[in-house]
């Protein structure tokens, strides 16, 4: 792997140059948009997808390659009995995308996206955050850069997501300390611990914070003490679709925490991303809100592996297909607003 | 056309004589669900649906045939200038579906759906309900007739939405003779009136309430005096539906007001229903609580012609695929929750 980002420093000023939305392909869309066969306004938010894939596709809005990714990684913090699973089902659930098996290939083949898989040093989990910085600079910035490679400079769209027993953890400790307040503010049950786990889960949050509270303020720095490789990727992946012009779909709290970061170093960081749910784990609302993420759908879904992002695909095709197949007022014969 | 209903009261007593849900096939997609590799309903309502195909269905949940059903009409009620479009963009709105140029054209393709339009008298409008009843019992019951007969019996889904130049005031003035309050309530902007055009379509709702007044506890009979033909087909469609064991999701604010009698005679009769999404018009949601429907989709859209139907469609799709492709633990070598 070429040292894409030598340093924090070189990924920190990568990701404050950023390109600029492209809103003469937007304003393209919203002119053709007034004169289609519907009130103005009326396919609502479905108006404003099309023009957001001109904006940062940079021309008309296309879907021809949807890509959906799906990082996977392994938590020292598991350690700590915060999942209710063992961290075995990582790599087993790995196996299970390769074999077609899992919620991912289909919500994958029904949104007619290409998916791929990329596991992230399984067999060595990240260090218990608890104790030590989950990961060292240098890995860190590597499954950084493995996430920015997985950027097909030709996709229409990426659909961002994970894989990682103990990641919701690791998710609210980061969010925690991008964001204030402890565990009781971010833990939730993850795939479903009980109030023991729970209680666990936040005192675990509240522990990472403390050992790590010299690093407040450097969010690349807290991404690697307290996030994990599956993370890392998804920060390199979001960074790398809006140096690329892809938009993105992000999918529920983990990818949200994990391209967190980003928007800490610069404002507009993800404007090129839309949270395509808002899922039922405790902390995603809140941190959609610190975002100022509008989730394009709600429906108590909580699995991760891109499945709420792979979801909400089809509200994009549809808002894509309206946009490119509708008949005009003047070629409908359809008299316009009196 | 056969008279289905000879009468109001032979309407009214199968509306109230209705089959059961198989809870059998729903405990079916349950106990499988439980083995799918994912923790326990971490998929939310994309479970839930699955079943409620199944439990309606009467059968494992299948999704081959999925018809579009859009019925059109138009309203004397348009000559008190409630509407922001002439009357005459209902005919032509229905030749634009015919030519394909429409919203739901493509948002019926893009959910596998085959679309049918049912023009209903579009030459002869309902009477101005401030007026006169707006429909006579035989054209009321016509009309819920040609919707009833809509419906296949071999259809898998059934999409329910209309067009009608002036219906959002017919579907306001119905909803608050069946749920209480007046135009204030009830009337929004539905095409786009501005805020004149608001006061007026408020007014002729209160005109309408008390013109009719003594209709009140008669369901029936005030879809008859305030609604409309394509309403009235709704409310046929979505009976035949539930006669047929044919799930129905219901598309905006005119839909549901349309279906809504149906619940003031029975409690249940909407159960086989889903509000696939809430409507920006103004009186939807509103409605929806007094329905206790939980929408699926909350996009901002407003256009009808069964759009935010169609494009629900989707997310049934997603579920079925989960359900039927999905490996279980066993199968995958997973393993489950500790």
């Amino acid at each position: 792997m070429p040292a894409i980002f030598p340093s924090l420093s070189a990924l920190r000023e990568a990701a404050r140059d950023l390109p600029a939305p492209d809103e003469v392909a937007a304003a393209a869309v919203a002119a053709r948009d007034a004169q289609l066969t519907k009130p103005p306004g009326s396919l609502g938010r479905l108006e404003e997808l099309a023009a957001w894939l001109a904006r940062w596709q940079g021309h008309a809005p296309r879907l021809a390659r949807v890509d959906v990714l799906v990082f996977a990684g392994n938590h020292g913090v598991t350690a700590q009995g915060v999942s209710a699973y063992p961290a075995a089902v990582t790599a087993q659930m790995v196996a299970n995308f390769s074999a077609g098996g899992a919620a991912i290939n289909q919500l994958s083949r029904a949104a007619g996206a290409s998916l791929r898989v990329i596991p992230l040093a399984l067999d060595k989990p990240t260090q218990d955050f608890t104790r030590a910085p989950a990961m060292g600079e240098e890995e860190f910035l590597d499954a950084v850069a493995q996430g920015h490679e997985a950027v097909a400079p030709d996709a229409d769209l990426v659909c961002l997501g994970e894989m990682g027993i103990g990641n919701t953890t690791a998710a609210a400790a980061l969010a925690a300390a991008l964001f204030g307040g402890g565990g009781a503010r971010w833990a939730g049950r993850g795939t479903g611990v009980d109030d023991a786990g729970l209680a666990r889960k936040r005192a675990v949050v509240d522990a990472g914070l403390a050992r790590h509270a010299s690093l407040r303020g450097n969010p690349l720095a807290l991404a690697a003490a307290l996030g994990g490789r599956e993370l890392a990727a998804i920060l390199g992946a979001t960074l790398a679709a809006r140096r690329r012009r892809v938009p993105v779909l992000l999918d529920g709290f983990v990818s949200t925490a994990a391209a967190a970061p980003l928007a800490r170093l610069r404002d507009d960081a993800l404007d090129h991303a839309h949270a395509a749910h808002v899922s039922a784990e405790a902390g995603h609302r809140t941190l959609l809100d610190e975002l100022g993420l509008v989730p394009l759908l709600d429906l108590g879904m909580r699995l991760g592996e891109a499945s709420g992002a792979a979801l909400a695909v089809s509200l994009l095709r549809a808002a894509l297909a309206c946009h490119t197949g509708m008949a005009t007022f003047a070629e409908a014969g359809v008299a316009n607003k009196e």
